[in-house]
């Protein structure tokens, strides 16, 4: 090293002492012959004095070397807010390493950046300590991790990311390959169908922190590559999991929160996620729980209502504390908010603070015996509004409410930043209805129905349950997965509801179907969004604070300007423009797997 | 968990213990109304009694659950090669968990499969105790690895897989982007680039096992993406590295191979690399070291040497202790291989057992005074051969001979496969002459000059040389890297000498020249190829070996079919066909970088 010690170090006790070090010019103050300069490196920052004739030359972000002596600061002038305010180093030689042309971003946490610039300047922005600690907390949370499932037997094993793409797999991110023109590997969605297979191996125990890429659309905080933590056991049950992924956000939080989750977390059935909080990944820092009012409401004669009770749908409402002193605006503004969410208006009733009165567009429609009933039916007070959602469609219904919850929460000012809620959802319904009224997997069609559905799922396939699972974490689902099926003729028969043919699940999951022919064991598994964790570890409020390189929306990265366009000449030798020939090797009736849906994460 | 015990933990002290184990059906031997079962698990093996009637239909590799009591042996029926061999369990209760079809490779060590029905299998192959044991020794290894790292304050940070293409990079594998059509990004062949820009943002210690893609033609024993182990570190010289380096390497072997690595790990420079071994990654197990006889046989009238002589070339030999013993079948046998090698053919000597005399085809060449002091300048015996290269090109002819020594060492029987040789090769060269009378870097521009040449590296760039350095097992190179550049005049001169104009170098480099001109420190690395390291661990001798699911020669993999055609949807989907638009985004001046090229492993 070409240093002695590390800046952040240096302590009284070292006063007198000879050192060298090495890091970048943080802060200069010129002070009439003296110059102090804050030298910064990993481990921190320290004072170092020069003459004025060694240092003028000296800007903010130049790497220098310093050797000089650790003295005490005069009297009065330490700094107790630094680690090393006692001291300071005296310099007595200076080497400039490399100097530092004016900087487009400054590196300091004082100065707000535009995201643009601080990821075309990424290698500035990572010397800003918020960035930086970012970074260490991240490698942190996989020491963390790996240490909870090293301590269980687990193996980390790396699984293929030059993969096969599928039938449908639109939304796979393509490889053409030089070496087989007109051939294409896809970029794997989730390591799922290569940790069964090691499941099937007799591995038993699996991890890997695993890059995984998913060419979707760009939401927010969306990157096109991403990380997740995916782990899968043979010979357990449900309980096995969610131990296990306790085990490891609980040392999590502990260690980089600093706080003690209390177990076992709360589970919640989805069914009753969905009734009391509208969500499938509700936030429980909070209450505003949802009220069903379709019994109540039966016989309503107004029509809005009327209609998703007739077609057998659901009306609720949830209840903001001291909504009535909105204000007209406030109140209309809820209607463009939900129109934004691609609902047709938010119904409401305010309740007069003084007297309790029902009054609003809603009111006036509903009967006086509804009326007189409502607020002790939603368990509102005078002052409160109650919004109204209706559906012939429960879950539209009772998600429109879910997001009003969220948003009543936030503009009442009933988050506390500082709380961490966990909890499990589970018992996910195997599932849902297709427009074509067949029916398709919520998870994937390898997910388990649960021991109470196993044996006859086909009686209420919109009530049959999964041994599914997601954790979630202040509104967050941090992890996701499911035990799942390893009986052929359990399989078979989800198949069969599902309307695939055994030769289309044979072009579609051939090699997995193939694997599960030898004895496969018992076994599921669960994989977390490490972005997200680390995000919310981080207290950040992108997943892009935690990634060292992130993308923007689309895609670009303005650090290297990636994607680009290619030349000719690669575009030629990578075979794009290849007619594929048939194969000689490839086999007959192992045609491929199905998009490799992921545990959800 | 279904179970309540390892089968491969139960010992005598269990006795009289019941038990519920869930494995396979490892063998079954079938005794007179009682059936004998050996269950496998991931911990191991365990007897299992059943009578007939229950166990019947079980067969091999079906996976299953049995409960019932842990027994002594009988008395004699003790199997001592077993951890388990005191005991048995008696089965009260089974249940089949799922069968086995009749398996397409046995699940047993002492068959040999074919690599295709391997592969295709995996998933069988993978239960066998060899891959089994190859999979849990790779885990174990990167948990060596970091806690080695961890210990000195690493950081493990992800970087990037979809990355900037670049001008020359024909050989990346590229990713159309649909959001961007007509754009494609590039698989990393290394991080090189992003952790040298983690060093520019601070980051001082980073490390990652990280895959990498390279786009080869298929040699013996290279997969298109592998996986290395990644290091870059702020403020260091040479030896810094090196001994990380051997920290690792040590820590690996002592807990893997049982192996005491005594430290320090000798250095070679390159040239005696080259000058004694005639290679650039010596085996150190055994001797046969190459004899330079230039100036020995300088006036000789044999062409082939004198011409090689006269060039400025280099002529050198080989000795084969008891080689004189071949067979005239064995002696043409060389000249095959060196034929294959691309050699026009390999001249010798034998010197006869008895009197020494020397005899072959160059003797007759050789005058009688070159012939009289040879065997004394190359060291060699009565009864050894001497084989001959000479070249006009130092490099070719002591690259033949170092291939010859290997093959010496192989059919001498002169390697010890217990030994492990371990050596540094630094000092490597800088440049090496283009065909065009140029210059281009032995390593990468960014690789730093040493001391003794970065102030005149323009004086000799054939003798100039780098801190570069290779770290060597066997003859294998497991892990390379350098001290890179940053200083901005030294990078200059670099590009000047390589032809490199600044346009150019702002063309080809360009994000990363950007970064370098806000203070970089200096920095160096290394980088191991985990995978090779891994098979040296596991006395392998193929990488795929320790990789979970590797792929055949031109990419193929024989379990999923990858890759394959893609459906014209999925074409049109992802842009390939899409003509680029001009990017407003891109920013002019940082073009981009040059193929990222790797620490070499």
């Amino acid at each position: 090293m070409i240093r002695t010690h590390d800046a952040g170090s240096l302590r009284a006790t070292d006063a007198g002492t000879t050192v060298t070090l090495a890091g970048w010019v943080a802060r200069r103050r010129d002070h009439g012959g003296v110059i102090f300069v804050d030298l910064r490196d990993g481990s921190g920052v320290v004072q170092v004095v020069f003459r004025e004739e060694d240092a003028h030359a000296l800007r903010n972000e130049f790497c220098v070397r310093v050797t000089g002596e650790v003295t005490h600061r005069p009297e009065g002038n330490e700094n107790p807010e630094l680690p090393t305010g006692e001291v300071e180093v005296t310099a007595a030689e200076l080497e400039v390493l490399s100097e530092a042309a004016p900087l487009p971003l400054p590196v300091d946490d004082q100065v707000e950046a535009g995201d643009d610039i601080r990821l075309r300047y990424r290698y500035l922005d990572l010397r800003r300590s918020g960035p930086a600690t970012a970074m260490r907390l991240r490698s942190r949370a996989n020491q963390i991790a790996r240490s909870v499932l090293h301590e269980r037997d687990f193996l980390e094993i790396e699984t293929p990311t030059l993969t096969r793409s599928t039938p449908e797999g639109a939304r796979d991110f393509l490889v053409p390959v030089r070496l087989q023109p007109g051939s294409w590997y896809a970029l794997p969605q989730s390591p799922q169908l290569f940790k069964q297979l090691l499941m099937v191996g007799g591995m038993e125990r699996y991890y890997q922190i695993a890059r995984c890429y998913r060419d979707e659309d760009f939401r927010a905080d969306r990157q096109p590559e991403f990380t997740q933590l995916d782990i899968e056991m043979s010979f357990v049950a449900e309980d096995d999991v969610i131990d296990l992924g306790e085990a490891i956000v609980t040392a999590l939080w502990k260690d980089l929160a600093g706080h003690e989750i209390s177990r076992p977390i709360p589970r919640i059935t989805w069914h009753d996620a969905m009734a009391r909080y509208g969500s499938d990944k509700p936030d429980l820092r909070y209450g505003v729980e949802l009220t069903e009012l379709t019994d109540y409401l039966r016989g309503t004669e107004f029509r809005v209502f009327a209609g998703a009770i007739d077609a057998g749908g659901y009306v609720g409402a949830v209840v903001m504390p001291g909504g009535a002193s909105q204000s007209r605006k406030e109140l209309d503004g809820w209607q463009d908010w939900a129109k934004a969410r691609g609902a047709r208006g938010l119904a409401y009733v305010v309740l007069d603070a003084e007297t309790g009165e029902a009054r609003g567009p809603v009111a006036k429609n509903l009967s006086a015996e509804h009326l007189g009933g409502l607020a002790d039916a939603v368990g509102a007070k005078p002052g409160d509004a109650i919004f109204f959602a209706a559906s012939a469609n429960t879950r539209e219904a009772q998600e429109l409410l879910g997001a009003a919850r969220i948003e009543i929460a936030k503009r009442a000012g009933l988050v506390d930043e500082s709380a961490w809620a966990f909890c499990w959802v589970v018992d996910a319904p195997m599932f849902e209805r297709t427009d074509e009224e067949g029916w398709t997997a919520v998870h994937h069609p390898f997910t388990s129905p649960n021991a109470e559905w196993v044996d006859r799922f086909e009686e209420a396939p919109d009530r049959a349950l999964a041994y599914a699972y997601d954790i979630v974490c202040n509104g967050n689902e941090i992890g996701g997965g499911s035990i799942r099926i390893h009986r052929g003729d359990v399989q078979r028969r989800v198949f069969d509801l599902l309307g695939i043919t055994p030769e289309e699940a044979q072009d579609k999951f051939g090699f997995l179907l193939e694997a599960f022919k030898y004895g496969p064991p018992p076994h599921g598994g669960i994989a977390f969004g490490w972005d997200r964790v680390c995000m919310l570890l981080a207290g950040a409020d992108s997943i892009r604070e935690v990634i060292a390189f992130p993308k923007t929306r689309g895609g670009f990265d303005p650090l290297t300007g990636a994607p680009t366009p290619i030349t000719a000449q690669q575009r030629a030798e990578a075979g794009i423009d290849a007619k594929p020939k048939p194969q000689a090797v490839a086999h007959t009736g192992t045609a491929g797997p199905v998009a490799p849906v992921a545990d959800p994460t």
